[in-house]
């Protein structure tokens, strides 16, 4: 019986310690099946040995031998130039390949024979998908990350605390994007002590933000002309003055939060501006402003750049957090890991990996429709 | 009626942010009757401006005015040989001054006929004098903060997650010493929903560890020649035997610990070791320890560094975190101030400042009684 083999690389890209197979992963592929090969030094940087995937069942291989034998190549972000020139003809690379964003790496694969696997392209609303969304499980890394780097940041308690001397104040925190990561985000401060406030522009994440024991804030002023019905302001679109309440009473919001935790990204596409310099100069003195979506596009915060933090003349911490799961490899790796080892048990047949493009998950995975 | 003038100078020490007396302080000061003067700059790194400081009803003065006029100085920590020099007869100095440690200051400002108030010498056993109690205030900050720096830097995550992808393990944290400090990492450990064990040589913390849902770690093995009576095991002296296995059992939790935190601290004297280099290469890889107690006469953990984080060889991260309560200085400041105000209403009588070595308190900070 024929045996499929996957290949997992290390990361070229500068700050990435990330890696798509753990030790554990490996485990699972062998008992599916499957052969697996770690290029030397793969896990390093999230704690993983050579030695941990050799006694998992991995052969640890040089560069050279894993693009000669692997069917599959794993990667995490995208494949940096040299790695896209060492695949060949009718292999296949899994990855989150973004080639939305990449349009140049998706054309020099598809020029190679190179069949790509991105996992950033998983419809997210099929529930037997869920277990290989890797956009979820990064973002739930994120989420958690985020909220502990602000109140590391933050120099006052996030709970509050009773002592001999007198009660310390809890810290408010405001989550602005109630998605995986901002859930989380609210989670983890939560669980932290303080007092959170969240806000979407989708009202029907309100309950999920309310079930966390955070407060969901209504900046949506019910229109004037229909005070009874509040609910209708929702589907109508908003005139220029409620936009601007709305947008002065966010704002008002931001401006007394002693920490704002930003989470609102669209991918591939640039994140909506939240939190603006005039905002900025209105809060206290040692609040903590942390923007996850910060990139090079842009972030939810003006002035934030990725990997960056700036303490700005008002005494606020702008901190531009774009790569947090990375910033906590081995948990973001082990959670990436699963997710592809449920998509190769998707994808490999009686020993043969099979890509169908009628399939409704490997078909967008391909490219083939977009979600 | 005469009027007592105390002064808040700005710390000099390097790496120190923390400053004496906070806005909301100088106002109880000033509902007391006392006038108070703060250095310009004195509390810029723990976020106080100096406009928040005249706001609240102090004078914001030079340094040069400020030891002219004030019949009491405050400070944190002990102060330079420049601002020693500035003191003159009959002056006050109140603060951390640490005189077990720096006997050299103490004698040069007796020389001077300063009067010296150390908090640090307060008697922790007096249940009035709690309020004033600036050890207990800042190593409770100090656990807090340890307990986050090392959930920032370990790269898990601290409380068992389910996600669509499978379950994810919670952290394994191991505190050693259950004082303030100790307590305060195992209910922020908690709350981040790590599994918690602690260890403390005193058996009768085991109630206050056990309260804040972590496990009392048990290494006192019954005496061999008296099994059923484990109480007596505590009493008398252990034999060389069973202080062998209680650190063999010891070093074996260690040994299987993700993140353990030390805050085993003798004031004025040379911390105790107890995480050996032996026991830092048997620790996984990922591994975190922070050493709360690293100072310069050495700390909990072999090799540790205040202020220094290492990645040893075996891919376990040592971090030695000697100044904590500085490096949350808002939260830090704060509650010190309170302990200060509480001092100070202690200390001021019909307007004066009244030094009584007869009294309990006082005559312990003045050096009189130490405990």
């Amino acid at each position: 019986m024929a045996t499929v083999t996957v290949g997992a690389v290390r990361e070229k890209a500068p700050g990435e310690r990330r890696v798509a197979l753990v030790p554990e992963a490996v485990t699972l592929l062998r008992r599916a099946g499957l052969d697996v090969l770690v290029e030397a030094g793969a896990g390093s940087r999230a704690w993983f040995t050579d030695a941990d995937y050799t006694a998992a069942g991995a052969a640890v291989v040089a560069p050279d031998e894993l693009y000669a034998r692997a069917d599959a190549v794993l990667c995490v972000g995208p494949p940096d130039t040299e790695t896209a020139r060492s695949l060949r003809t009718g292999q296949t690379l899994i990855g989150l390949l973004e080639p939305l964003r990449h349009p140049a790496l998706a054309q020099e694969l598809y020029g190679r024979g190179v069949r790509t696997v991105s996992l950033d392209l998983l419809p997210r609303t099929l529930s037997r998908a869920q277990s290989m969304d890797a956009l979820t499980s990064q973002a739930s890394v994120a989420g958690y990350k985020a909220a502990l780097v602000a109140a590391e940041s933050y120099d006052r308690f996030f709970p509050m605390l009773t002592t001999a001397a007198g009660t310390m104040r809890p810290a408010q925190v405001l989550v602005l994007g109630a998605g995986v990561a901002g859930l989380q985000a609210i989670a983890t401060a939560r669980r932290l002590g303080a007092l959170v406030t969240a806000y979407d522009v989708r009202p029907e994440s309100r309950g999920e933000v309310e079930s966390l024991g955070a407060r969901f804030l209504d900046v949506q002023s019910p229109p004037p002309e229909e005070p009874g019905t509040e609910r209708t302001g929702y589907a109508r679109e908003l005139t220029a003055d409620e936009q601007h309440a709305q947008r002065e009473a966010l704002d008002a919001h931001i401006a007394r939060s002693d920490v704002v935790i930003t989470t609102a990204q669209v991918p591939g596409r640039r994140p909506p501006l939240l939190v603006s310099a005039a905002v900025l100069e209105r809060m206290q003195p040692g609040s903590v402003v942390l923007d996850l979506a910060a990139s090079d596009l842009g972030g939810n915060v003006e002035g934030s750049e990725p990997d960056k933090t700036d303490v700005l003349a008002g005494g606020v911490t702008v901190i531009g957090a774009g790569h947090l799961p990375s910033a906590m490899a081995t948990a973001a790796s082990t959670a990436y890991a699963r997710n592809l080892v449920a998509l190769l048990r998707h994808l490999v047949r009686d020993g043969e990996l099979v890509l169908d493009p009628a399939d409704e998950i490997t078909g967008a995975l391909m490219g083939g429709e977009r979600s």
